[in-house]
Formats: C-alpha cells, sequence, structure tokens
C-alpha cells in the first residue's frame, strides 16, 4: 500500500511554514509500513485542488490531505471532494454536538460559519478532533478505473491532527498494513558527514532490511536504521546486530535513540529514575538548554534552578564568575565556563551543575575565538567535565548546536561513567 | 508568471527533513512577483521523477527543482530531464575546471563518479555552485502544446541552492516579471479564527490587490496582506490603507510586522533603540523566553539577567515569592505571577521585569486550572500588567503560545504608552 500526502494551504506556497504535516505524517505511516511516494502543497484554489486531488487519486492507494477544513470561506476541502466524487453534503448530529459543547467549554457564542464543520461527503467516516472545531473524515471511494482508494481529510494546524493520526488514522490503516516497520538512530557527533560515511560505507550499501539512511544536520550525522517485519520482536532482532557495528565504530562519538526517542526525553527519563538533580547557566544559549529539559513533562521532579547570565555583570553577580578570570580568559573560555559551573554548584546544590558560554555570532569574533566557538562544563557530584566545541551555521543553529552536544555529553557521561 | 518547486529527495518522503528547500525558494520568488502554485515532492526514483516533471511542465511556466545532481549513481535528475525532452548530455569544459580546482583545495584526489557533475542536457546554461561539487542549470523548453517553459535543476543541500538562487536564479527570473509583490502580516490575538474572521470578511472577500489571507496557528490568527505593483512605494500604498483598517477592527489584540520581521525581531529593535532593558523569570516557559530574546543579535545591550523557577522553592529563594502565596493561590495564580515580576524587578533593577507561570500539561491541572492556562506579568518602570490567558495544544504549544501572547503584550504596551 501506497500514499500520497497532499498538504492545502497557500501560507505554504508563501513559504511562511514549512510542511511539518507532511513530516508527522511520513513518519506515522512508514512505522506502519505505508511507503509515501509523493508530497503535494496546494493553495485555496478550487480549481487546482480539484485537479490535485485528481493527480492523486490516480497514482496513490491512500490520499491524505490536511487544510482547508476550517470554517472560513476559503476552507473548501469537503465540498471540492463532494463535487469531485459527485456526492451531497450531509449534516452530521454528532458534529454539532461537539461543536456546542466546545464552544460552551470556551464559554463563546459559535459564530455560524462554523455551522459548515457540521457538513461531510456522503458515506463519510467522522474523525474525532479532540482539539480543534473540525472534524476530518475517511471515504472509500473508486478511480476512474475503478482502483479502490481510500481518502482521508484532516485538518491543518498541527496540534489538531497530530492527535488525530496517532488515535485515528493510524489505527485505521494499520488493518490494511501487514507488516511493521520500526526503526532507530545512531547519531553521531563531533565527526563531518562525508568521513562518518567513509567509515560505514560498506554497512550502507550491504543493507536490505534494515537498511540505513544517512544525513547530517546541526553539528551531527544520524544514521536511520529500519527494519520491516512481521512482528516488533523480528523488527528488533534484524536492528540490534547493525545497532552494535555502528556503535562500535564510532564509539564515543555515538549514541543511539529508538525512532520516537528524543534526547532530551532519553536524559529526562534516565535523571529521573535515577533521582539526580540538576542545574543550568546559560549564557549564548539563553535558556534553550533550560527550555529543552522543561519540555519534559515531570521534569520538575529533578529541575532545580536555571540562570541566563548573558552579561558579564550577571556571570559575576549571580554565579559568582570572578572579574580576573573575565579580564584575562575571557567570557567565552574553559575557565569562564568552570567557574560558572562552580559558582552554580554552589548556589543550587544540585547534582549536576551545567554552563555554557559561546560566541554564536553573527558579530562577536575575534581573530582566536570564531564564531561557532562553545565552551561548556558539566559538573556531576565531584567530577569535572570541561567541553570545547565548533558548531557552525546561523547564530539560531550555533545555539542549538551547542544544546545538543551538551545534552549528548551529559548522557554519555551519566551512561559511561554507571551514573557514577 | 507562475512556479512549480519540485525536491526530489527520499528523506523527504520519510520524513526524516523538512522541505525546507520549498519554503526559502517560495519567500525568494514572492519577492519578484512570481506566484508559486505548487510544491512537489518525489523520491529517487525514475519513473514517478519523470512523471512528476512531465505534471508539472504542463502547468506552470517555471519548474525549479532541488535534489539528484550529486555525483552518486541515484542521482539521476539531469538524466531524466535530458530523456523527457530527447536532449543529449553534453561534456561542459568550465565544470571539470571547477571541479578540479575544488578538489585541489580539499587536498583530495577526485573520484571518477565526480566526473557526471561535468554532463548537463544539451542546450543548458550552467549555474555555478560556489560551495559543493554539483553545478546547476537553466534549460528553456517547450510542453506538449507548444507553450514556454523554463526548467532549473539545483543541488539538494539548502546551504549549497541558496547561494545559487540568491545571486543565479532570482536575478535570471526578475527579468521576466515586471512587478514587485510586497508583504505584511496583521497578527491578532485572543480572537478565535471563525470570530476574526467575522470581524473582517468584507475586507478580507473586496480584496483584490493586496489580497489578504488568513492563517491560525498556535493562539493566534494571521492575515496576510500581499500587494503586486510596479514599485516597492506603490505596494506599500497600497497595503497601507488595509493594515490600518484591520489594525483600527481589532485595536489591542492586533499588531503589525512587515513580512520578514518576527515579533522579536520587532520588539527587540524597539527595546535596544530605546535602551530599556529587560529581565525574565520563567516557570512553565523554561527559558523559552529568555531563548526567543537571545536569538537576536545585539542584545546584549539591554537582556539583564533571567531566571528559571520551576519549581516552589526556587520561586521562593530567588525571587521572594512569599510561602503564604504559593499555599493560598498556588503556583500558577495572578499573585504568583505578580511577585515573581515584583521580586525579579527588585532583584535586577531593569526597566522591565516579566514572569511566567501556567499548566503547560499534560499532567498538572485541577477542576478550576485546566492545562493551558498561564499567568504573567510585566513591571515596566512603575506600572504592573497582569495578564491571564488559556492557551491549546500540547505541552510545547502551551509554552510557545505563552511566550507569544507575552512578547506580544508588552510590544503593544510599549507601542501604546509611547514607551511611557
Amino acid at each position: 500500500m501506497n500514499a500520497e500526502i497532499l498538504c492545502i494551504g497557500t501560507e505554504l506556497l508563501h513559504g511562511d511554514i514549512a510542511n511539518t504535516n507532511a513530516v508527522f505524517l511520513s513518519k506515522e505511516l512508514a512505522k506502519i509500513g505505508i511507503d509515501v511516494h509523493y508530497h503535494s502543497v496546494v493553495g485555496d484554489n478550487p480549481t487546482r485542488i480539484k485537479e490535485s486531488y485528481d493527480i492523486a487519486l490516480n497514482r496513490a492507494d491512500v490520499i491524505i490531505s490536511t487544510g482547508g477544513l476550517g470554517p472560513t470561506q476559503d476552507d473548501i476541502t469537503k465540498e471540492i471532494v463532494a463535487e469531485y466524487f459527485n456526492l451531497p453534503m450531509i449534516y452530521d448530529e454528532d458534529s454539532y454536538n461537539s461543536l456546542i459543547s466546545k464552544y460552551s467549554k470556551f464559554s463563546e457564542e459559535m459564530p455560524e460559519s462554523n455551522l459548515r464543520q457540521t457538513y461531510f461527503p456522503e458515506g463519510s467516516e467522522i474523525i474525532y478532533n479532540p482539539v480543534g472545531t473540525a472534524n476530518g473524515c475517511i471515504l472509500k471511494r473508486q478511480d476512474r478505473n475503478g482502483k479502490e482508494r481510500i481518502v482521508i481529510l484532516l485538518p491543518g494546524p498541527p496540534f489538531e491532527n497530530q492527535p488525530m493520526i496517532k488515535n485515528s488514522i493510524i489505527p485505521y490503516l494499520s488493518k490494511f498494513s501487514n507488516s511493521v516497520v520500526l526503526g532507530g538512530k545512531v547519531i553521531v557527533f563531533n565527526l563531518g558527514e562525508s568521513k562518518a560515511e567513509e567509515m560505514s560505507i560498506d554497512l550502507v550499501k550491504n543493507q536490505s532490511n534494515p537498511t540505513i539512511g544517512t544525513y547530517a544536520s546541526k553539528g551531527q550525522v544520524d544514521f536511520r536504521i529500519t527494519a520491516k517485519g512481521s512482528s516488533k520482536e523480528k523488527c528488533l532482532n534484524l536492528i540490534e546486530p547493525v545497532k552494535k557495528e555502528l556503535l562500535n565504530r564510532f564509539k564515543d562519538n555515538a549514541i543511539y535513540l529508538s525512532a520516537d526517542e528524543t534526547l532530551e526525553e532519553s536524559l529526562c527519563n534516565m535523571l529521573i529514575e535515577n533521582n539526580i538533580s540538576i542545574s543550568t547557566a546559560e549564557s549564548c544559549t539563553g535558556g534553550l538548554l533550560a527550555s529543552r529539559l522543561i519540555n519534559y513533562s515531570g521534569i520538575s521532579k529533578i529541575f532545580k534552578e536555571g540562570f541566563i547570565t548573558y552579561s558579564n555583570e550577571s556571570k559575576m553577580k549571580i554565579l559568582k564568575v570572578k572579574e580576573s578570570t573575565l579580564s584575562k580568559f575571557g567570557a567565552v573560555s574553559k575557565e569562564t565556563a568552570l567557574e560558572m559551573a562552580k559558582g552554580l554548584k554552589e548556589k543550587t546544590n544540585s547534582d549536576i551543575a551545567i554552563s555554557i558560554t559561546g560566541i554564536a555570532g553573527p558579530s562577536g569574533s575575534t581573530y582566536d575565538k570564531p564564531v561557532g566557538l562553545v565552551y561548556a562544563c558539566i559538573i556531576y557530584k565531584e567530577n569535572i567535565f570541561n567541553i570545547k566545541m565548533n558548531r557552525y551555521g546561523d547564530r539560531q543553529n550555533v545555539r542549538e548546536g551547542a544544546v545538543n552536544k551538551v545534552l549528548t555529553d551529559l548522557r554519555n557521561i551519566l551512561l559511561t561513567n554507571k551514573l557514577l
């Protein structure tokens, strides 16, 4: 079974936002063994939407569209699909009731235009939207040549369609797929893409199940290992030897994460399970590190305090960094990072104290301190780990890259030292 | 003149990366008045690539593709285009020389496979790649019906194709466009999408130049105003009355930003120009607010200190929030937000002190305090502004939505009070 993802919205064609719906859907479909053959994006134009459906319906088994289910005049996806298949629009009582109950929760009167959200092409299976007012639907129809096609209509906003995809669409489509796909990734740091490829090309080339895909981003190279099999266990058995071999080749520069797991989830789980408290002191990353940790629900058990000390004054005042250290070595130095972490440890009495200071750019560089130079220090109990790195790209990339490196190093320290 | 962007790469269909090439190209084309009608994504599959070209060539004036120009066996875009138009592949001496000179810079021997990068479909205008080894090309051909089409082939990596787009493609295509397109956006907060449309439907419907497009995201509705004219000034004159009317209708709930400007850029410019210092104290947003501000290069002039006080203990210890306030009203309350901001103001002596505390979810809600309830407080000089909001979506959405609201409110406070 193969799929096409059709995203409807002029904002995508203007480049206002990236097509994250296609990313999310592609990942979820891959997990249940459905191959995505095309992504298409079209604006809020009736003729072009209709033509895009026509193309999709004649080349894909499943067409999942996002967008155009809102209450406004340019939301026309359902109407166009109904017209395409020559179906009347039918009123759905349940959608009406859920609309009314949502508006009563907002303590707002429902505008007349929302009533459009209670009509669907005849024969639709309604997909409940737990977040917003736009329910989706599934239609089973035939294409021009009488081939069976599944047409799925979802709302555009990711925070609305993602729970619908997870809870309704994937379980529905799983019935049509008899294989399981499972993936994981080995993330390699501190090596360029071509070097990383050189060290693994024999592995990558000779694999068919699992496959290994590589891609480089923000200072790291990811090796995606994807296995297809009749059960989860069979997939895991296929992945295991490849994972081991890659980790063995890249040693301390690599970590393994299961497909859905983020670096911070993996780390935060470890901290919470072992009741290890943590505090942060950030200069160039300015809260990005703390923010990544705090996006983990449940972090309150172990996150103690975070300080954003961007100026020299705040480094001295809050973290007791010595003026002489700043003037002798500069704010971006191993010495300053160390004093920041020491001051933080003393102030918060956390098990782990982390500091970051660097040159995020585009200005602020000197001859011997280029943009992208970042120092960090991790103190875990009595052990001190000094980190120096060079990150590439624009300001946001340097900052995110620095946080990724620090999170990875901390995870490695905890793992290789068996939590000390 | 209209365009289709065709991105070639299996990694996009796997959801490994978002289609940022389409975002960048769309923005650049919009600036020179070329309407993008479609984005398409297809994998490294010869049949499907050829079919995608066929569809694109028969519905768009300009087809810009990215990807498939590398040295490896699955890089086949040039060969497929040559086959489609029945053209031989022609050797390009300049491309060979630039390849040799690039490899000598890397101090590496050029692999044989790179020679494929010196051949192009006959009649191509070669586009020099200043970064990587894959030059691009432009072909002028006719479609099935004899209509003139422009076909542009670019390499896939953004850091390679972006300089080519800026330096070669946009100047080339500008010759075919005699209009300028300029845009801006009115961002409306605190109103649902349908309510916002109800208040503006007459405007949106009756506009043709500028056009008004709406879209909703993370607790806000954007009205994109786009004007087309023979000069920048003419566009601005077209935008001005629509902008004024929208701002007038939504009053304090709306702000205007020019197309490329972000909320934090606009705000940080204002703070730096007027030398207004700022400090932050964050609970649920955990550094996200500070991080947004610090992503603005030059912020060091006015950003004093940031504190992440996620636990009750840290709120008391660092910000002197009273234990009685926390026990009587809770950590998520107007009273706690106020004491956080007061404590912050006293501690840092900044002109502006901002606090945020809320329930980001998914756990932590109670009957009268649902997930998404967030309190904030802005103290600017002696003036106190209490903010209460309800944000929707998952944990990350609630947190980002809260930061957006606080940044907007602060910008409005500064603007409407003429910086006090």
